[in-house]
């Protein structure tokens, strides 16, 4: 598909890691869409062989950036300005990680120190890079700035763990930063809550798999694959969908609103 | 359990049928908290021997009322304001039905006379009776008005049918009515969101047991008896709760929040 | 602006009535990018000589359907197959009226003749208008099916009066038959909560200019128009949004989640 | 008011600063109910003349605790258990504090030290609280730990500042955590989110006044004063209320749900 949606506007897209990414996905369909993009992802996540091979296919340079790091991101943002000609028209967040989920800690007997890098990395980058681009008055009128969420935000899934507090932290930043760069930019900031994603990060959660396939029965459209993410983040992106703002939207396959559906209960008839 | 928490009180219930009904232990409850109050039903829904007994255990009078029906509820209104004594202070609708399940017609296959009739039941009922009620100026100042609800108002439960869409604008009734009669009485209006409960009424939905034992596996505490959603609304009713208005109040043992449970997850495991 | 998102589809779009109609945007733009359609209107609501020039404009058939009325509904849904050359991809639904508003009813004085011919035509048309493509299979694999809604469906707005409780009733269809939907034919239904907009339709409301300049005030990008909803709806009718369904999305500047803005207070703080 | 809802209770209440604090009052209407309790804040925090009186009132003790720190925690949750003589029935957290608001930086101009530490005092406390009840096996069956919240967790209210990204961090925790001791210990969390209350915190709020005004306003029973607060926080750690859990329960004289009301709208009808 390719309908020019992007021609002409400039971004940054965090977090894409391998094929699997959603953000991988993003910058292919960014690029077919006619965007300018710079990749940028921590120097200790980045599999370089991997992103390299997305920077050639699209044409992009990478820029490494801590998203935790507010030097890092002074430099990200100056060099994305710089070199892709002017100012920012979109950005993708999809960061996201949680030290005591690696640990094998149950949310119940958190290691403080993990929590708090769990969230400086999964949450608080988000503030951070807004308000680099803030600072730097680095977006353009009516751009549109994206952060990756997921329903734990508003339900408990218990295997999600912090994360959950986490994500719930980051909408809320999509909220309260888009109040203020809607009314001094004119830039709008959603967040995307997401069916879970085979991607190498969510394979990582303790029975994804069961979980992943209840999901698909809760889902009456079913999951949600990253290239289908990867099209409705272009929409949101494009000048099409200037007045949507401080929105989490659900692109879920309908799972958010389906109490129950007849697959499911079947699982508990006998 | 006893607190004195309705003493002097006066209320009109809507809906006790038999012993399994959520109206008939607010009824009783009601009544072990000081409360009186005159039961009331559609004398086409009546079980005259049941709620008989009902009556006599606690101490109240009947009146007889279909909720569709305007003369009824001005006699039942003005009936229960002599009856009683003075002003109502509490009102519980719980009145629903729907003729599309009764006749086994699927959602997408409805009787439209059907739909309307359910409508008028289920949901346009509760404007009638608040209208009735303001126009008679029978509540008392910090009045309490009730009703019960569910939750598929929000999320999709296919066998619940057309009750899900009566459901939702019984709630945005209780909301709207809540804003009149708030500013006007500070009567607080508000709708309880209540687990399945195996009623005469909740058992006659297909795949009932099925999904009940669901809900149960998707609440952290378990399904809330109809016992125990006495106790909540005995609470909604008290003095305790004066600035609580326009609200829809889960008391489903958690459901609402629980994205998943590791009791469900097990089932789609293998 | 034209980028061919829409080439090839066929739709269905109620309720354009005027150039203030927002369905009379969505037309035009549609057309712009490709799409072909059926305009239909009641033919008590029908402005000939207004609606002929759209039809012209946009090289579009008009067929009159009171979507009340199943009869016309079967016409319709049969005569736009035929016409279009083939099943239906997307539909907008953009009706609603209220007799009590209307004839100057307050909110807790309705006239329930009044109320049930104003669900009629707002909340139940919609459900009659699923029901029948459902019957005729009319619509294609991934289509897409709109609602207009308005935020009065989840906060009261006083003078919205009885739309309110349409509204919530409408929603709560878009997830229930979006359930069926979905599951059996993989199409698509969702509702646009979209800022008020100065239609002829919302001019009828009374204070609506005072309400307006508040919307404005309250929205962080300002209220949405009528062509930028347009916009919008062009991409949840395109291929890149295939597995949103059953949401309420709001297009209204961040007024939905703006809990007061500096604008607002400041007429607050002598 | 006394109606002996919480005799033989046994509970910790944080953050009873003074008299205007809603933790002062729900200690006195605890008291009044014949619930036991120890008195805790942070040692910084303490008005030692202050809560000293609030402790011969309420013939309870008072274990000074920095609810950041894990080691007063523990000496905390241990010394309530010894000093009231059993495993504890219910908890309030009334703690927050944005290090950012104090010293007048800007939402959009964060210093991430006092986020950090602001996140730290205002919500990861509350995790921490619970951990540490978990840890200790220090609650009882049918216990009911309670948060006090405010509606900028869900819409922007550009004043708060970080403290809205926190308050939605806390909520997240009283899900999560909601999930695990609700299952285990059949333990209820929930939050309460309150109108704005003219406590010593409250008042720091730039335009705290006009706020209050708007606020009270748009409230159709207008704003819920500390005392109201307690009152129904009494109901919700009461046998009353055992299956309410993972809920944020607006007790706000109906703001969450009013999108405008008469009042409001006059200011913007010239």
């Amino acid at each position: 598909m390719n309908y020019n949606l992007l021609k002409g506007k400039r971004g940054i897209i965090f977090g894409a890691l391998d094929e699997q990414s959603i953000a991988w996905k993003v910058a292919e369909r960014v690029h077919e869409e006619g965007g300018e993009f710079v990749l940028t992802n921590a120097p200790i996540a980045m599999r370089m062989g991997e992103i390299k091979k997305l920077s050639i296919k699209t044409n992009s340079e990478i820029i490494p950036a801590d998203a935790t790091n507010l030097e890092d991101l002074q430099k990200l943002v100056e060099g994305s300005v710089s070199m892709l000609g002017g100012k920012i028209d979109f950005v993708l967040h999809s960061i996201g990680m949680s030290v005591n989920v690696r640990k094998g800690n149950s949310y119940t007997a958190q290691n403080y120190d993990f929590t708090q890098k769990g969230w400086d990395v999964s949450a608080l980058s988000f503030h951070k890079v807004c308000q680099t681009l803030h600072k730097n008055d680095a977006m353009n009128q009516w751009g549109s700035i994206l952060a990756l969420t997921y329903i734990a935000a508003q339900r408990t899934f218990p295997d999600y763990n912090d994360m959950a507090d986490n994500k719930a932290y980051l909408e809320s930043i999509a909220r309260s930063f888009g109040y203020f760069l809607g009314k001094e930019k004119n830039v709008r900031i959603n967040t995307i809550s997401q069916s879970p994603t085979p991607t190498t990060a969510g394979k990582g959660i303790k029975g994804f798999a069961g979980f992943l396939s209840y999901a698909e029965k809760m889902s009456p459209l079913g999951n949600a694959t990253g290239l289908e993410c990867a099209n409705y983040i272009v929409t949101l992106f494009s000048d099409l969908t200037k007045k949507v703002t401080m929105q989490n939207l659900y692109h879920d396959g309908g799972f958010s609103n389906s109490g129950v559906t007849d697959e499911v209960i079947e699982k508990f008839e006998d």
